[in-house]
């Protein structure tokens, strides 16, 4: 399989010496702590806070995923003109229904030149 | 090329009797009419306004498409686990980066059991 | 909805005037004319049959549908590092098993600069 | 991230006593071991040998990806209409070209019930 770039791989040190590389590529998944079943909520996804990541046809953030533990729930593709050349930070907001039991979500993030990034678990209460 | 149901091919008479079904299918764009050149601006696709649609395994609305006249833009796939069996309405919201010229969007949706459906073309002001 | 780039609107003309054009973005489809129900067999897909077409990473064919009628069957990506920026032409290979009913096969394919194109309908009868 | 089912993590043992269900998702790459810097030539995954998966809506192999090393080169979708509700083997023949330096292969599956799996790296010497 790819080599998956993971937050808890990667030590503190190594992040505060290429903290723009970790980043600009390291999903974030904004959401609910809690929801209840059956409940249609919002999952946002950013890909960098502090710095901005290329958006050149050969370097860009091309795909999204929204996982489940072993669920695919939802996948996003954005192509270079989306981002008109331009340097900045993905985003995206899904909607998905909560489903019987509680969930452990993470996001992945591809970028066509360093490979496919994790982000940190989230957790998501369904009451 | 498979059928695509357009909003411009139903009459009004057709889109009364049948209004649950094209309701249904038909996605719609929500954003800004003007925006300034390089702005990151938020698109939001809605799937049904007034009618839910299904979110079943053999009957779910699994991708919407955002497009700028020939150019896709954006792509999201909903599994119908993201959906947890219930119907609803499928929502999306993307961020893109205005380009230096005026804008044609039109989205595009697809249902397991329905085929291809397109939005009213949305234009959109680079100022 | 995007234009479609279709055989069946373009004159015997024209055809010949932009033939480069035509040949390189237009998909063909091989497979037998007749299955039996419930058979594997392989559709194949080619995209430009006496012309190339760049495999640039800002403009390649990025990607290949087939469809039957109004349902999607299978979709293939290509990244441009799959062509290594070389010319060429797009092929994929699909294994599908044949269902109750004759089938109306269409492919499509995807230029990120010159939109998308179908290929002529390919009857397949199911015996 | 989602788990990986990876070749490697799985002792003989437990194949032998589950060797169905490794067996029938486990995606394997045949290609040549030696190519020419340039050369277009033909990848094909299968997924499952000896045993056959499930085809149904709520259960089949919906994506088989292409990686070389961190670069995501292809990717295919099955609708489950492709396979028509039989179970059977995926396959799909992707064409690719060779690069300037040898490549490191290797294939992704994901079943809508059992999550992603990975093949056997497989290494392509570039001559």
């Amino acid at each position: 399989m790819p080599r998956v770039f993971r937050p808890v791989d990667i030590t503190q040190e190594e992040k505060e010496i290429r903290k723009d590389y970790f980043d600009r590529h390291t999903p974030r998944i904004l959401c609910p702590e809690s929801v209840r079943r059956g409940e249609v909520f919002r999952v946002q996804v950013q890909v960098g806070e502090h710095y901005t990541h290329p958006g050149e046809t050969d370097h860009y953030i091309g795909l999204v995923q929204l996982w489940n533990r072993e669920t695919l729930l939802a996948e996003t593709r954005y192509s270079p003109q989306a981002l008109a050349g331009k340097p900045g930070n993905i985003q995206v907001d899904w909607y998905i229904t909560a489903p019987e039991v509680s969930m452990n979500l993470t996001a992945m993030s591809y970028c066509t030149q360093h490979g496919l990034w994790t982000s940190e678990p989230r957790a998501v209460k369904v009451v």
